[in-house]
């Protein structure tokens, strides 16, 4: 298994629609994320600060991350939550979210 | 079982430090920890955003964590830590991590 840390920000005029969005999270979208191999997945808020911190249970993850990326239920849900988020300016190419180092773990 | 996220910040001249003393942690520190009935624990790092994940088992959390704020030997770990970071600015009074709000989870 692998933990995954990672951050983004709302864009403060949509916060409660992202809010909104994730506490009605369509079942399609629950059910992607399964199949995806991640457990435990839990999304943090602080003002305007995403945090998201998930588990991998799954032996291919890039293949897992694509396959969701090309399911149009996965994609229909993005273009509704892009829209409030703005990415942090310090992420590496290609990322949304910016994936965070895990300099701790405690069992 | 009760999940929390939190956020802090690093100064950024003490982020090596402040990594170097997570990765050689007190062994008295993870008992501390593991005592107070926090498990799953980890501290992600994004340049100098700390982000805080744990999974709190017990059962009266406020004690718990006022007995691990009175052993010497965390007192003597945070005497070493908290020189390194800088609270954020929109935290709760009393608060040195500051809580964020779970907005979503999936087991």
């Amino acid at each position: 298994m692998q933990r995954y840390g990672q951050i983004i920000k709302l864009k403060p005029d949509r916060v409660e629609e992202y809010k909104k969005l994730h506490a009605e999270v369509w079942p399609d979208v629950t059910k992607a994320i399964a199949k995806s191999n991640i457990r435990n997945y839990s999304i943090y808020l602080k003002d305007v600060m995403l945090f998201a911190y998930f588990e991998y249970h799954g032996q291919h993850f890039e293949k897992d991350m694509a396959e969701m990326a090309a399911n149009p239920v996965i994609q229909e849900w993005w273009g509704v939550c892009k829209p409030c988020m703005i990415p942090v300016e310090n992420r590496e190419e290609g990322e949304w979210w910016a994936n965070m180092e895990e300099i701790f773990h405690q069992d």
